[in-house]
């Protein structure tokens, strides 16, 4: 009786830390593998006065110094864009979107081209159905970028991570292509 | 001695089993019940040039194609808008608010009302004191939908969670309400 | 034989009890003490028109009733503002900064100086590398003001807590300086 009692305890005990050690003290290392991986690229092109038809974002704000139409002066400081930018499994812009990657983007620095992002990645697929919510700051002139997955709904439920940036692609100012290499560390 | 031993051991190990079991792990599927509920409706009146007296929201940013008196052509893509709406318990804009919902929202398509949302619940009364942090993207002709609670203070410390989004109301584009279910599923 | 199994499991169950039963229940308070503390000023200087040469952040975006040189009447509501803020160690505007404060805040009450505030601290130093990513409502009026610490890269890998806000300064409504206490209390 006591025996199987000890074998019992000792299977869940095991198991439990098993699961557990590395993901649930808030104050050690729990540095693990990612619970979820994912890749994509979007693809922006904003609006110059030219392209109103396939432009995917907008000059919406500028500083005292600059207009809606061309990107302001400074490493763009100050110029707010909203964007609605498809996402694509691959690198081709015309490739078949899976998503959208929707919010805003804010250049932010004057000696730089830096931006803060806030945005989501929305998809409604057979594959994929909700949204990832990401925050944070994108020095684009490095060649990766991190910046936080803060939250997620439906099949991405309560998600966080980190999502790497990269300029895949640029042409001047009316297009770029991001990769974005998603790491969650945190499941539901 | 050792049955003692035994049995406490079990007691200790089931206790935490009990409370854990769904809660802890970062890669397994954790969905479990809210450890709080809530809901409010917040009502948005935007400046339309002749509401000054009663508006709660202004646009602040709008595409070249635009202006801050009127919400934009193309679903009011570009538009940003700025806002500080009051909270109420049930569905009536005259019913006395409990806090206030600040931030603001940007509208992120071209082909249907949809938006991003960054704002904050914030309350300063006998129930409640503290706030709770929203971010994520509104697809409004959708019945109801989710976005997240990135964080909170005071009442809300370190809270996280989502928010379902029903539209409750809506006249021209000068008024609309929210009911806002929020439910958190990490409680400090 | 049993007693050493007793005495490993008693090890085992009590050493995570120890380490989580504060860090990991969803469902209870689980209030703790900060695993990182962080105090750090960051000082804003809007541009007025006249000071390009040392303004660190700029009006982007009103309501129709304002315009971007000058902060908007009924407490400035309304008025986006873009920044990139030196961070320093003490109160001293003229200190070696560590990293950079970047992102916005936009002022969200009419009868009051409130705002919300998307941003980043982003170091790249020997000390500090990586980016804390901050959200949330500031009633700037009050003494101090809680914010959410809602992701970080680098050395701030996943982290999340809260962010005291004190306005340590402000002269007129060119130059504010805040200090910044930042308390973790998940680290990864």
């Amino acid at each position: 009786m006591e025996t199987k009692n000890v074998i019992t305890i000792t299977f869940f005990c095991f198991l439990f830390l098993g699961n557990n050690s590395m993901a649930t003290n808030g104050k050690k290392l729990r540095r693990t593998q990612p619970c979820k991986s994912l890749v994509f690229y979007f693809h922006d092109v904003i609006y110059n006065g030219h392209n109103s038809h396939n432009a995917t974002s907008a000059i919406v704000g500028s500083p005292a110094w600059g207009n809606r139409t061309i990107l302001a002066g400074q490493s763009h400081f100050g110029n707010v864009v909203v964007f609605d930018d498809p996402i694509t499994l691959d690198n081709n812009f015309h490739s078949t979107p899976v998503g959208r990657a929707q919010g805003f983007y804010i250049y932010d620095q004057k000696d730089i081209f830096t931006s803060w992002l806030g945005f989501s990645f929305v998809f409604n697929s057979t594959q994929h159905k909700g949204s990832i919510n990401f925050a944070g700051a994108d020095p684009l002139m490095n060649k990766t970028r991190d910046i936080s997955v803060i939250g997620g709904t439906g099949d991405f439920f309560m998600a966080r991570g980190i999502a790497t940036l990269m300029t895949d692609a640029f042409e001047g100012e009316v297009y770029f292509r991001l990769r974005t290499d998603i790491k969650l560390y945190e499941c539901w």
